[in-house]
């Protein structure tokens, strides 16, 4: 029988995390401290996002360290996407008394491993431990802008490239697969057979359970000049049509630059490619051109045609449809 | 009928709350990109801190108001414990679709207020919505050292004077009059009825509910040449222990210093008050002396003994104890 975290203290739970979790370079102080201290020397990006469990993953579907993995990666992504240099995380986690200590300490191993390879440098500095019912990690991102300006989702302008870097849709294709195919006849998630997988699918699920983001291309993307930058979390559609709207512009896809499936890369969530328009062809390495912004009222054109249909992804509303 | 957020989009919440919650003088990009941005102008201390549904709150004894102000009010005062000028806070709020919008309205107007009132220039810059079965707060607070080195716990050297900003013990005494007198035959908590409280117990419930200790004297102890500061959370006994592990000396209180119910005074948790060390009697305007440091190995005397008795909270094996 595995240990419990309602077996362990706090500070026994949390020595078990910060052995595993590697050290910030920027970090002056770690964990152990009312708060933790980071060498610091542009301007402070800042943001967090939280998984909760139903919502947003499923054990039966998620390791442990999945879940670190992704925690980490969605956030990462939000501060490369801002042309900032991730240096460090925050993790409130939030668990039941009778959740297994393995869990966690995977969970700190995706964090580190998913810190070391899209945003090397950057760790946990420090966190959170509370009881709860429900398992919940929310994770805050701090990144350096290192004497840069932000690239917004506000600044695309009329003749600029939009380009991507990453993938598009093979998220929401592993999502699928899940759904469809791994849940019993109440539509309660059972684990992945690896028999009932065809070739290429077990790729499509670590896109959905692991995403790994070229996330070094925000800084870069930022020195290369781009006017508008995000990351793809709700779905290309979703997003451009907030960049459009930001910027006050048409955002129209070529559909051949998108893939086998453009269907799945126009709507399929949680790639968290980075997205970016760019002023002339001369695109960084790792970006390849989709589009063209064009003058024009907030809005998305696949192949001159304005994009209808699905577009995106609300917790609250889709709650019902995806809670089975 | 109250509207809930489950019949809410996602847009429409955020955008009553981004109504309620004020700006940060430091928000160079506030919400609606993919992270804020802050103008910095030292190092950055960082730190994050959850209130779960049971163990950290009751519906029934805390408004939304209050769970706002909360929730700001123990991040703020892990910043101003570093000697940092808070700057900036996300939230990221995981609620049950059944939530009445009212209540998230009042609790972004109770982050506002306690931002304004204990660290003004403060404000929320971003965050993030779930749904949750288990309505969970957890906030990030960021500050700015402006140029200065971080207080942390362990500088505190024999000869120093400790001092404390704020009130002790005061939180737990609230804590307690509502377990012991506002909960039903089952153990669950009901409504506080006002006839039912003493003169001076509305106080001590406030503290509890929405503590106010002085956190701008955080980066007046700074420039005062704190030596050691920390913010009192778990209870006066247990975080000076806390401090005298990490500086490697004994800490010894003077019992006709801690006001006149001691035993709160060392053990009652939550008043957030700032702890600290100084190298002489000259303390800043706020603090007052309450012990001195000595030569010795990180432990805590009152009157000339070591400290015994329950010294501090532990959310999970204290679970038990107090979720009836």
């Amino acid at each position: 029988m595995s240990v419990t975290v309602g077996e362990l203290s706090e500070g026994e739970i949390l020595a078990r995390i910060v052995r595993r979790t590697g050290r910030s370079t920027s970090a002056l102080v770690g964990p152990g401290d009312d708060a933790a201290v980071l060498r610091t020397s542009g301007d402070t990006v800042v943001t967090t996002d939280t998984l909760v469990h139903g919502p947003d993953f499923r054990l039966a579907w998620s390791s442990g360290y999945d879940l670190g993995w992704k925690a980490a990666a969605v956030n990462l992504a939000d501060v490369a996407a801002m042309g900032a240099q991730p240096t460090a995380l925050l993790v409130a986690l939030a668990m039941p008394n009778d959740t297994a200590v393995e869990l966690v300490e995977q969970l700190a191993e995706g964090l580190r491993d998913a810190c070391d390879a899209l945003a090397p440098g950057c760790a946990v500095v420090g966190g959170d431990l509370t009881v709860s019912n429900t398992l919940t990690i929310a994770v805050t991102a701090i990144g350096d802008l290192e004497g840069r300006e932000p690239v917004l989702r506000s600044g695309a302008a009329p003749g600029d490239v939009v380009a991507v870097a990453g993938e598009l849709g093979r998220s929401g294709l592993g999502l699928a697969i899940l759904f469809d195919r791994f849940r019993d006849e109440t539509g309660e998630p059972i684990p992945v057979d690896p028999d009932r997988l065809r070739t290429g699918e077990r790729a499509l699920l670590d896109a959905q359970l692991r995403p790994a983001p070229p996330l070094g291309l925000g800084t870069v993307a930022a020195r290369s000049g781009a006017t508008a930058m995000m990351d793809v979390s709700d779905g290309l559609a979703l997003d451009a049509s907030r960049m459009a709207r930001a910027s006050g512009v048409i955002i129209s896809f070529d559909s051949a630059a998108l893939g086998p499936d453009v269907h799945a890369a126009m709507t399929g969530g949680e790639d968290h490619a980075l997205l970016a328009a760019f002023p002339d062809d001369a695109l960084p390495p790792g970006f390849r051109a989709i589009g063209r912004v064009t003058a024009g009222a907030g809005e998305v054109m696949l192949d001159g045609e304005p994009f209808r249909g699905r577009r995106g992804w609300d917790p609250y509303t889709d709650w019902d449809a995806q809670s089975g």
